[in-house]
């Protein structure tokens, strides 16, 4: 059995994100896990260093003692060995027109490798971009599927703002933000990548089949479950972290307090990615995610693409321009005559010296420079003296 | 001469937050300074004092020499001084009901000593309430005059539950946020404290005349100009220093890159005075501000009272609760059964076998969730076999 197709046997075994067949992948390498799985006997040193390193947790008390829960894992994944077929699997993939990259491949995502033991077995792509490439550039924009229109459209903006800057938007193909994200994305000439919780032909959730195949012509679905595979809410869950791994920094761009998308935010913590959220209304309990990730200083306020871009790019090289009010004419008054125009009085006219007195500056300087302020516009004489002009620039 | 007739001497001679006076008041005295200032003639010490302390800064070369410049303000001061009359203004002011505090009166805010040279002279009150016992537990609550809907109500939502909390508003009286925060805090029966840009007899904005005498009978009105000033710019920068310095922490509710609120901001953080500002859409330029603040980590995300108090707070004694979703019912199953859940499909029933390898968990312990899980609603038996139930809690 080559690893390619040990790989594709791994995929139907364990759930993604089965951290015990990582380690036992990690350790074997993934033709001797699938041996030891089928002649169901583990190497007794992995047993040892999953009792050991187990005995003390406290899910060890809700499962019972470490030993007998490994033999049960071992019972389930050898159960799936039996009705596994990885020759097929492959055949029926590449049928479909997918491809399997596993660890090692050209096109195989090194930032994976920052998953550990977590890391997917292989990864099923469908589409035209090159995944490790349209990665090395690339933002997850994720957030709520019950998104408000505002959240859609920001996500949107994000999407499109991203593209046009050569940045990928990687997501996950679900209702609200995800799909806004991808569609923004897709308005440009860049990749986007959607990493999905089910086989890259079930393409869940179904309304958005003609989004999915919009993603397959500029871009690229992924997956690290077998072809088939409905997504089930443990796999929404383990996809997150391959959203967050992908990317070099994820942006929530709207979340409720118990959001999906903050389980993103927390992958993209532990894998020390960069982690930024948009506010939004303070009124909107779909923005109460971000705002408390913000307030808790664990996500960057970032409220354009190009200050996310300023955030995980090269340093000095990224920045985003400085949000700047207009340079008002005043701005460009020497001292004297701004105290002057500052002292003037917007209704009733006054006198020189009064101005002078108000000012803190002596008669010639006023005199000097309400010639000046007249002249450019600022201020009039009336018929009780000097004053503000309504409409001064 | 008494010290109290100095002071409002003082009011009409500098213009307020004249730092240049602060140092000759503090050094001197008032009595001494108006003197010198009669005399035409500063202590030979404080203008050693001025030339050196001054010669390097790059204003000078704008203004002239330091010599000349001290020069020029001690004419500006003594021109003043010609038409000002203490005793008259005393009476006008107390005739119209207002009251002069001055340091070291029991009403006096010692908060304000934090303004070094620029604290005000003297302060006119015209209100009910005590002015320093208002303020020993006050938010400043600033932002755009322009203010949006979204900003006028999160204005007055942040009023009135501060003033729900016994925390007194702080504000400037101003169109817009001011204005409604004040209003939020009238509401309740906690004192708010409007410090104008202007006499407190010219009560400026005077389309708020009503909000001002509401102010008067549950609050107070604080200028330190005297009588019949009215609001110049320079006027309404410097009263911002006073807003920021009388209250413990400030927040920013809206505001754009080029708003007067950022000026009461920066007061804020050269007091070390906290500051937070209020997140918004980030479509909205009028929210711009507070975003900028937030992103450089110069103001703190506050989106409700609480969360203000919890920053202004007594350490400890005024944690803001922290935002949480419900608790679903599916949070109290216990893992082994949570996984079965998780890997039942929602649609198409499957047998329990299926269930057991999806889920890897074995049969026996499948058939004991599935029968819970049945009887708390969460699945049911289909044609078909096992499925989610369309409506489960």
């Amino acid at each position: 059995m080559s690893d390619r197709l040990a790989r594709v046997t791994l995929l139907r075994l364990a759930e993604p994100g089965d951290t015990v067949m990582g380690r036992l992948v990690a350790s074997y390498g993934p033709e001797a896990a699938v041996g030891q799985i089928r002649e169901r006997a583990l190497d007794p040193e992995f047993t040892r260093w999953f009792v050991s390193s187990h005995r003390r947790s406290p899910a060890g008390s809700q499962d019972g003692q470490p030993a007998a829960r490994l033999a049960r894992m071992l019972a389930s994944w050898s159960a799936r060995l039996e009705t596994a077929d990885a020759a097929r699997d492959l055949a029926e993939g590449e049928w479909g027109g997918a491809r399997l990259v596993i660890p090692g491949d050209p096109e195989w995502p090194t930032q994976l490798d920052d998953l550990g033991d977590s890391r997917p077995h292989a990864l099923w792509l469908h589409g035209e971009a090159d995944l490790r490439f349209s990665c090395l550039r690339s933002v997850a924009v994720v957030g709520s599927r019950a998104a408000t229109p505002y959240g859609t459209h920001i996500a949107a903006e994000f999407g499109a703002g991203l593209g046009e800057r050569n940045w990928c938007v990687v997501s996950g193909g679900a209702y609200g933000v995800d799909g806004a994200a991808h569609r923004g994305a897709l308005a440009g000439e860049t990749a986007t990548v959607a990493v999905l919780a089910c086989g890259t032909d079930v393409a869940y959730p179904s309304a958005h089949h003609q989004l999915f195949a919009a993603v397959r012509s500029q871009g690229v679905l992924v997956s690290e479950c077998p072809m088939g595979a409905h997504p089930t809410r443990l796999r929404f869950l383990v996809r997150n972290r391959v959203i967050a791994a992908l990317s070099r920094g994820t942006v929530v761009i709207e979340a409720a307090v118990r959001s999906g998308a903050l389980n993103t935010a927390k992958h993209a913590i532990a894998l020390n990615r960069h982690l930024a959220a948009v506010p939004g209304p303070v009124t909107s309990e779909n923005s109460a995610g971000c705002h408390r990730l913000i307030r808790q200083g664990t996500a960057t306020c970032v409220t354009a693409p190009e200050e996310m871009i300023e955030l995980v790019g090269a340093m000095g090289a990224d920045l985003a321009a400085e949000p700047r009010g207009p340079v008002l004419p005043r701005d460009q008054l020497d001292p004297e005559t701004r105290r002057v125009l500052e002292a003037m009085p917007a209704r009733i006219g006054v006198g020189p010296a009064t101005i002078a007195v108000d000012a803190g500056v002596d008669l010639e300087t006023v005199l000097s420079c309400l010639g000046g302020l007249a002249a450019a516009g600022y201020v009039e004489r009336g018929s009780r003296g000097w004053r503000l002009r309504p409409e001064h620039p």
